[in-house]
């Protein structure tokens, strides 16, 4: 390994999305894949009208762990933002698996802690931890794998949106936006804002209830989860389908409108640039499957948002109350890297 | 995260396997997981005759890289290792995902050697990289998985070895070792003793085929590969199989004889404690499927040695040439980690 520091030529100088592009130009690709490249989880049919989902994501002590996380919102962490992919894809989760790298000063109990974190989380998603590795290292990491099944048919990638689909969220968006600010700038909040924004940052939950619903009634036609923050998700599924969003509303948590009068700041800049890590699910829907969708993600204790619909033009733009039309940047945080930039 | 050093109750007084049990006893268990606790990997059926087999690994550069290691057979070793756990399984590759962290200062050209190295590897094995992640991390971290597919009646775990079953391996033991000499104790060695070594270092290979091939003809009742070295390999099919083994040889590679020789080191400690990163099966064949097991591995152009036999008592000896019979312990590298500690 090269110890010099030749940052002209190093990876500092090229972000996550480079970075992929580039390590993928030296892999050959299987064409059994259905996912396709630039989407974040692997489908392959394995026979019997199923198709093997898998996502593989790692936590890092250094870059993703956020001021006050306690262990167990740690191992929870881990657990949701894995299972949250392959339920973005109509993938039942089908196991999980963890390597685990521990500093050696790191507390037994902490481990614990993580441990049970991790199996709470997989346990509320209606599966387990069943494998896995463990061993030093001088940064704490949890790189997690998520396996699902999805039936043929009903896998849910990040292309296929249409032209006229109804643009839908499973809620609102901007309370990590929030506890970011909190955490990592000491922005004040009332009491009540704060708990809620930092409920979202330390217990996020997966969407996989809506999303089987949903991939059950084959209703969605493009879908993503919003851990990339809400800008980039819709970017990622404009160009991965080829298409535009008009969007009608940014749907925000009311605590995010509180805190951006409080702060003088742009709300929807706040949902749609600085938040992510929050695993609300985005759909393309069906025009004719619209009202199917709402009362299915209805009967398993959701809700389905209407945000907007999909256009033929690639852009991305909010139609303001004003009749105006405001062009959404592919902007956001590459989860938390940039924050830790020394 | 806690930063407290207080080392009495750090992870660091713990081995890896203290601490896998640790990790364990915190998580709920999948009564659908055929392998058990013990072993590496995880099988699950699912359906149609076949088993999913998964197994995690990540390699960490702090510890894990040795000296002389070129990117390029970084990835090679980081897919045989996870590729070599599935194959002991009898699962025949589906497909890869990494998650990789690389260090700001990490040179681009580097990366793009590394996942040359990785893709290399998984087409040998007739396998493709389909997915994974990448971020930013202080440490150089390849969190592979592999995922495999066996047909049910072909799965081979650790337990299930039957007193009376022939030990065998597919290859002999110590090259590693011989290389873990010479790269971090500086031992000398003639250069072509030293080129073998490296070799088995640098750029070591699956027995895929030899493992599919005894799949295949359900000759085997239990398998492990030699990753954790010989000794702690064969305690690990002893514990998880309820058996023993009695050793006629310890089958040596001809370059470790010369080389304990040339410094005085007892060869057969070598190839059982001091080796390990090799990935050789070892494996407890049905005596009435002896000839079978041979001739299929010889099929595909692999050799089937005769170690051993499988014994009641749950000690695993070697029977010396003079007769005596030498307990083998419990102990090995636990990967490289003992290496680093600080």
């Amino acid at each position: 390994l090269s110890t010099k520091r030749d940052f002209s030529q190093s990876v500092g100088h090229l972000g996550e999305d480079s970075l992929r592009v580039l390590v993928s130009s030296h892999l050959d690709k299987d064409t059994r894949e259905m996912l396709g490249y630039g989407d974040d989880a692997i489908a392959i049919e394995i026979g019997d009208g199923k198709i093997l989902v898998a996502h593989t994501n790692v936590l890092v002590g250094s870059t993703d762990i956020l001021p006050g996380m306690t262990p167990s919102s740690i191992g929870r962490k881990a657990v949701v933002m894995n299972v949250s992919d392959i339920a973005a894809k109509g993938a039942k989760p089908l196991t999980l698996l963890f390597s685990l790298g521990i500093p050696k000063d790191y507390l037994i109990s902490h481990l614990e802690e993580i441990a049970s974190g991790m199996n709470a989380a997989a346990r509320e998603n209606g599966t387990y931890i069943t494998g896995g590795d463990i061993g030093e290292s001088n940064n704490l990491i949890l790189a997690g794998t998520a396996l699902g099944m999805a039936r043929k048919g009903e896998l849910m990638a990040r292309s296929g949106a249409k032209v006229g689909d109804l643009l839908a969220s499973t809620g609102p968006f901007g309370l990590t936006s929030l506890g970011f600010k909190i955490l990592l700038e000491n922005l004040e909040a009332p009491s009540d804002i704060e708990k809620k924004a930092l409920e979202a940052v330390y217990k996020p939950k997966a969407r996989l209830k809506e999303a089987l619903a949903l991939a059950e009634i084959k209703a969605v036609t493009a879908s993503i989860d919003s851990s990339d923050g809400l800008a980039k998700s819709l970017h990622w599924l404009s160009r991965m389908s080829g298409i535009g969003f008009e969007l009608t509303n940014i749907l925000l948590s009311p605590e995010v409108t509180r805190f951006a009068q409080l702060h003088k700041l742009d709300p929807n800049r706040l949902a749609l640039y600085e938040g992510g890590e929050e695993y609300e699910l985005i759909v393309c829907i069906k025009p004719e499957k619209w009202n199917d969708a709402v009362e299915a993600v209805k009967r398993v204790g959701g809700v389905l948002y209407e945000i907007g619909r999909v256009t033929e033009s690639r852009k991305i733009v909010l139609r303001t109350r004003d009749g105006r039309q405001e062009e959404i940047e592919d902007l956001g945080w590459e989860h938390f890297r940039q924050w830790k930039a020394e």
